[in-house]
């Protein structure tokens, strides 16, 4: 009997030794989406990806179709007061005006100098076209990306504070990690640069830079004297990932329709669409409606920047899923208490 | 000491029982590379991959910079007598023909209907890309996917009789397996339609829709009357992924410079340019050259498609590895003995 007895404790703790390892493997001790609050909006993202992901249920969709897409300026990071990427095109204007004495007396650079946003933004989508252009091109990717890399490490947001990298939703990184844990791919879906995100958003949300779409530039590969070589992000547009470009956009560099797009303005209303009217398997739709004014900003439909006005009237059409950001969240930024 | 024993017979058995799962994740017993030959150049492959993926190495890559990249047509799969894409596209006009009465008397449609792809070819670059522009866009790509998939199941070649997905190369799907064992992302750069190639190469080589790039027509998102929706392909090119074209492929969509290059024409020069002139981590380049009329073809300088010239002149100096078909391959394809 003792003998049995000792048999028996020395199997446990043999077996002890050896399994925590396997079930590491199997399902990590982690407690999913714990930032968002208890609710319909949190049940239904978890009924979706449990129902999706569970062997042998009827709406199972298979590993290599579980495609997910992410809006990010006012969806994964915040907007305002204006997208962030302008704030960092202003700020490199700032830094390249001394070699360009003619911008004291040429808008919009003028009005950007003096410190009057509004004012260099009077002239227009011509105007924002030229801020970018001259911020964005005429150099190589990598003066390109070393550039970002310094202004997310040094410039700070004008109310929090902060850096911008750090004024993401700890809700919707979380997320991020709980569709992932799942084996869904996540992929940034956004009407920002491409290779302005590619350089923070691995660190930031854990997406690969060939995971991210978004707008670009015409591009050059050059060969120097000197036989180094390099692709040199050119004064032109290429394409532009926004509305009815974000499908076109998704096709063109993931090449399958996802089961699960994210967005929170009516620039991500035709991805949304576009996931949730497909055929087959389930799809979900999640829409970011920004209703906390304390914690974040309160803006919607007449909003300057991140406007939300079809998406909010055909949410339920679709059966769209809308986040409401003071109820459903317990927390915002990662920073905050 | 019975009892002793009787433990140890136990433990054995139960370390025994939950070891072989912890051993497979460390490093599964493969042999990687089986169907190469040993000599130089498997050994420089090999010694490239250990050297960048062993901790502590004065060489090692993080496993986020692990970027290898391919071309397809003549490099993981067969392109004698042409293009399989351009036999795909002939087949393509003679399924479409009985709508278009026309193109008995059009050319280049004309010839290929009569089966002299030498004459319909005669009119130059003007006539291939009306050929491919006919067959490839002005559908959805849903549509156009199936009609892929339908050739891809059906089509055979006039020379082995094997279905063209069986014309890969054996040696590269092991290579593709044995970098992405050392955790390389891989991914395919071809001057091929990257939709044409995302409908069955995640099956023939283990590479995701996601991870292919190539070349593309421009699309459009469409909502139809009844509510449903489609990216259709629009008959007019976005972008040719093709020698200097490759690099700004890989920018635009990987946004990452890669570390293995690997390629069989000139074509492929400016890939592997751009990958081996990198500062930083060693670069691997790498070039088939297609040396066995036996197997396969023999075909380099002078050939009428795959032409390998610059990249002979110049591997030396670029310190690239040139595959010999011929002595480095044991088979060339899966079906060879």
């Amino acid at each position: 009997m003792k003998k049995l007895y000792t048999l028996a404790i020395i199997s446990g703790l043999l077996l002890f030794a050896c399994s925590p390892k396997e079930e590491a493997i199997k399902e990590p001790a982690v407690t999913y989406l714990s930032s968002w609050n208890d609710g319909a909006t949190k049940r239904a993202i978890m009924d979706f990806v449990t129902k999706t992901t569970t062997e042998g249920s009827a709406d199972f969709i298979p590993v290599a179709d579980r495609i997910a897409t992410f809006d990010n300026d006012g969806n994964l990071w915040a907007e305002q007061p204006v997208y962030f990427q302008l704030l960092f095109a202003i700020d490199q204007i700032k830094t390249m005006a001394p070699e360009h004495p003619e911008w004291k007396n040429e808008q919009p650079y003028k009005a950007l100098l003096e410190g009057d946003i509004k004012a260099a933004l009077a002239g227009g989508e011509k105007a924002l076209l030229q801020i970018v252009m001259t911020t964005h091109g005429g150099m190589s990717n990598d003066e390109f990306a070393a550039s970002v890399k310094n202004w997310i490490d040094t410039a700070t947001h004008p109310k929090t504070g902060k850096h911008y990298n750090e004024m993401i939703y700890q809700p919707m990184v979380e997320l991020l990690e709980y569709l992932r844990a799942h084996d869904f791919k996540t992929f940034i879906v956004s009407g920002g640069g491409v290779d302005f995100m590619r350089v923070w958003v691995e660190e930031a949300y854990g997406i690969p830079p060939y995971q991210v779409v978004g707008s670009s530039n015409k591009a050059r590969f050059e060969v120097a004297e000197d036989g180094s070589t390099s692709v040199v992000k050119l004064q032109e547009l290429n394409f532009i990932d926004d509305k009815e470009g974000k499908p076109v956009g998704i096709y063109q560099h993931i090449g399958q329709r996802p089961v699960f797009a994210s967005g929170n303005s009516d620039g991500d209303y035709q991805m949304l669409q576009w996931t949730t009217t497909a055929k087959g398997y389930p799809r979900f739709g999640l829409l970011l409606h920004h209703t906390d004014a304390e914690r974040e900003w309160a803006y919607d439909r007449e909003s300057h920047i991140g406007q939300l006005n079809k998406g909010l009237d055909d949410a339920q059409k679709f059966g769209w899923t809308v986040i409401d950001m003071k109820n459903d969240w317990k927390k915002v930024f990662p920073f905050d208490e």
